[in-house]
């Protein structure tokens, strides 16, 4: 008998990832990527310990989940991000033309749907809201305390 | 003394990575990123032999380049690229910072400005149509082949 997972047990899982983020002093954000209810692939943004702009962790979950799956599309994938993707994460994810996205929180600032609808695939399915409050809180609290930490320097 | 080399002579430098790509039949798009007139990275098209939809020649002249810098901004850099840039191309030049982006033809279907001039960031400056002719026709050769191939299979 296969288990059903709720949507909230795999955003647990990216927050999970989110949180080896910020152990790192990372922005952090976390995502898992799924083929048939299964986690394929996992990812969390690494820019600054790579030195990389292209280290977000919907980037490295893509890559890895098709080298899992030994192609470079993800048709009956899906993805659980905490922060809404970014324009870069959001046209990769079209690229991959992968089912469905579904995020915690959205990025007023930095979200792909703050330049367009678009960015995603048109059949992709997309779901936010997602243990919205966690999500977002993690990124807000980082940002708080960077600022403290740079108001006190 | 330094030489200043013209935008002809860097794109040819692009086109170069772009026959490197047509020879493992992939589709011929290449790219150099330079910093100080220098080249200091190179990309072509990898996604078929990659099995990865992220592998534009754009995002890994990118990581090469920051690579090379020792940093992730690439904020006095100039990327010449073959074709307009997709959007996940054009949003990662957005995160770099790069001050110029050259490219040679553009993309009617699938350039970033088929979604938006937003994609790209608002300092970078942009110019097109640099050997426009040798590097829309190298793309839409390859494609002319690929479907004449098709036909007679």
């Amino acid at each position: 008998m296969m288990t059903i997972y709720s949507d909230e047990h795999f955003m647990k899982e990216a927050l999970k990832e989110a949180h080896k983020a910020l152990e790192k002093d990372e922005v952090p954000i976390g995502c898992v990527i799924l083929s048939q209810n299964r986690i394929i692939s996992r990812g969390h943004n690494l820019t600054q310990q790579l030195k990389d702009v292209t280290a977000h962790a919907e980037m490295q979950a893509i890559t890895a989940a098709a080298n899992t799956l030994g192609g470079k599309y993800l048709k009956d994938c899906k993805i659980f991000v905490t922060i809404e993707p970014c324009p870069m994460c959001a046209a990769a994810l079209a690229w991959s033309q992968i089912s469905e996205v579904v995020f915690g929180a959205k990025d007023e600032k930095k979200g792909y749907s703050t330049i367009s609808q678009n960015l995603l695939h048109p059949k992709t399915i997309v779901k936010s809201g997602v243990l919205e409050k966690e999500c977002s809180q993690l990124v807000s609290e980082f940002f708080k305390n960077k600022r403290a930490s740079k108001n006190h320097k």
